[in-house]
């Protein structure tokens, strides 16, 4: 399993935009073959940060979703409403064991 | 959905008995009513750091998790082979949405 953790700031008066927008790419992403986790998480201290927790089957599969169309709206729809660029932390995905 | 990422520091001559212990606790925590997710996750650049990801449908049921034999098994089990204490990082699951 290969996850990315991807770390968001986003410009306060965009919160709302930016949680619909990545719902509508939550929606689509979950429907890859490859996904297994498309999470939305929001920090309870500080409502303009957020993480996106992305799990695929492998390496190869998470390289997909960047070409993916809703992958592309999504990047240029949110691109104005970040507070700071955008911070991708891979991590081996141990647990569960998933198999190809 | 209720998250928490627990950051974890574990000693190098241990890091294969802390992901075995963590299996054992993964195999049983999946099948906790209010678990969604329970995953072990490890740094590429670093294979003493880890992150355990675990969401519950709500706040409550992360609170009963840690009053299961298999946490506190594996809380005693884990305790001398941090390299330094666990930091625990709730976050506020918006997406998926989980009903109760």
């Amino acid at each position: 399993m290969h996850v990315t953790l991807v770390h968001v700031h986003v410009k306060t008066e965009h919160i709302q935009n930016f949680i619909d927008a990545t719902e509508h790419n939550h929606n689509a992403s979950i429907l890859e073959p490859g996904n297994l986790r498309f999470d939305l998480l929001q920090s309870p201290q500080d409502a303009s940060r957020f993480i996106l927790y992305e799990a695929y089957t492998d390496e190869s599969e998470a390289k997909k979703h960047k070409a993916t169309d809703h992958y592309l709206a999504w990047r240029d729809t949110v691109a104005d409403w970040m507070a700071s660029p955008r911070r991708g932390e891979p991590q081996i995905g141990l647990l569960p064991k998933v198999a190809k």
